[in-house]
């Protein structure tokens, strides 16, 4: 049976079960562990799942932070020193990147708390986490304050990647299923993926090739 | 062997490998088809992979549009008329969806291109996906101009959703295997996804109940 939910019925919803609903309704997302320390050193890790590409060259990713939430430390450390590292999650430790997100009091380090191991490179005072087979390193461009709902856009570029030579394609391409990075829809729902494939650019006048199929 | 790329050799790379691999490095993308109409009733059709959830309450998706590709059609008419839809993608027609990209000539609609049936509720001028399983229908609320490369973040509204009551969970999580919804990564390779499972809230003191695992 097809249900239609308007915005007054949303706005009317139960708080939990909106923010489950909402979450989880625009699908599959980016997750990574984002890895920031304060000015004194103190690290911190935390699990986000708004990073979002902006553009190529130059090579900018965005991401959502809310003031309510463990990841106002992140913030605040971004903001401090400039950069953060996003790093992937893999199936075997998905459980202790979830708990990096829990309301851990200042001063101790996720890092520690959650089992995961700081990694620094030269020039970067953010630490990435040694487990992630994905690791990139970010410089703050620019905030953006959200004033509808109180959250801040932060928007960094990429300045450093490491991965594995062998999940980079001959054309760029990196291969996810070889890395064995994996996907969140809502706040706690966990995937790995299959490929469906890889399809050509898209041109007008090749519809052509599409087969029409039931749904 | 573990490789480490820098900004200056993001700079230095050939276009279209910095291209593919930019895009495909954050992992796994929430996909939609984006409905439109301009003020003449003319319908666009248009894949992203941008879209970012921004909050529950009011219920915000964020999308990047970018000037100089097919999407351009889609910010005008969001401009022009206030409202978009966003659709999921299914298996079985995924290379239809891909096809939406193609830099069409103004005037012919992707969804008789493509293979698509419109479907229009009352009260949003923006044509829904028949196809897909799960429809949202949005409000424009904001546009930000980003001009570090000349893209714009469209902020809109959740103000319609249509779906089958048996992917909804009585927690309001949305099963997107049951939908049959697909994941994309960089602009061309999609994935249907396998649940790792849901982990409960996470909570400081609850570490206990990690088991540390080899990597």
């Amino acid at each position: 049976m097809i249900m239609m939910i308007t915005k007054s019925q949303i706005g009317d919803m139960e708080k939990y079960y909106r923010t489950c609903l909402i979450n989880s309704l625009p699908g599959y997302k980016s997750l990574h562990l984002v890895g920031t320390a304060d000015p004194y050193g103190i690290s911190n890790l935390c699990l986000f799942n708004s990073i979002f590409h902006i553009g190529a060259n130059p090579p900018l990713l965005g991401m959502v932070c809310r003031p309510d939430t463990p990841n106002h430390d992140t913030l605040s450390n971004i903001l401090a020193t400039g950069c953060y590292t996003l790093n992937n999650v893999l199936p075997q430790w998905h459980q202790h990147a979830h708990q990096t997100s829990a309301n851990y009091a200042s001063g101790k380090s996720e890092f520690e708390l959650c089992g995961f191991t700081e990694f620094y490179t030269e020039k970067l005072k953010a630490p990435f986490v040694e487990q992630s087979t994905i690791k990139i390193g970010m410089e703050l461009r620019k905030t953006i304050d959200i004033d509808i709902n109180n959250t801040t856009i932060v928007i960094g570029e990429i300045t450093h990647i490491m991965l594995d030579e062998s999940v980079v394609g001959n054309d760029g391409f990196i291969d996810h299923t070889k890395a064995g990075t994996i996907t969140v829809a809502g706040l706690d729902s966990y995937y790995t993926t299959q490929p469906l494939g890889r399809i050509s650019y898209a041109k007008a006048g090749n519809e052509a090739h599409l087969i029409l199929t039931d749904n």
